[in-house]
């Protein structure tokens, strides 16, 4: 993605993105939210109260829901695929203070992957009804987990060893 | 990757992959641990008691560590480089019963990416000391971010704004 340098805000810093990508990536879907701009978009989705979200599951990895039904916190993984990925020091506006990109859970990074600890609600024909998303509506899929919360003893015994 | 179906266990079930992909990924750098082969790996990492592990982050990427000693949990993504993707049935050795892959944490999905949640011992030059991986030594780092478990409140108030 090609991104404006004059969009950068004081003392943000950029690295050279590599010449050549590692490894390739495909999007399973959509997730479909609330929200047709980033402006709109919550700081961060919350699992309880948050809307109601739909993860839209192409026909060909509908099967792979199998056994989702014992679950009832799920990690999703999306792209954000606005996102520019050249980034290394960021000043977010919520903060005043520079940081590293590792440093924050900003949709700006390396590899733009962005994950999200969600409720689901319910599992119908074509994916996933659940609560907790916080990103733009078509935002693409890219992956479904257990979620997997070690500091959470109740929930380490509700995923048992899936 | 090409996977030979005859690895494929009793009732597992397998999709084609689509003809390309969407998009790409680049690795930052390494994960160092102790294990040389999948077999060694044990089945989920320890963020609390599992063996000090390295993240070697490439040169270009280290500036984004700032920040990073404020934060005493870290969600690293990492690509699962040996899985076969093509998997949307599992049979897992340790559970005698069929699940949908996006029912398990296994690496074999179609976006191979895993996600752990470690303890930072330190920042180093090259990167980072921890403990929780759970990977072969050598494995592709593809994100680090401040963990966010929002069923733990202690952590979310350690971790604040981030």
């Amino acid at each position: 993605m090609t991104a404006a340098n004059s969009d950068l805000r004081a003392g943000e810093q950029i690295a050279d993105l590599p010449a050549s990508s590692d490894a390739s990536v495909y999007f399973l879907g959509r997730l479909r939210t609330p929200w047709s701009e980033r402006s709109q978009c919550p700081r961060r989705g919350d699992a309880e109260t948050g809307p109601l979200c739909r993860v839209e599951l192409d026909p060909r990895w509908r099967e792979a829901l199998a056994g989702l039904h014992r679950l009832r916190h799920l990690e999703i993984l999306y792209w954000m695929h606005l996102a520019r990925r050249d980034l290394v020091m960021q000043n977010p506006k919520s903060r005043g203070e520079l940081f590293g990109t590792f440093a924050l859970r900003s949709p700006m990074r390396p590899n733009p992957i962005s994950s999200s600890v969600v409720t689901l609600v319910s599992i119908e024909a074509e994916g996933l009804v659940v609560r907790g998303l916080d990103c733009i509506d078509g935002t693409p899929l890219i992956d479904i987990k257990p979620m997997h919360c070690p500091m959470w003893p109740e929930h380490q015994d509700a995923v048992g060893r899936l």
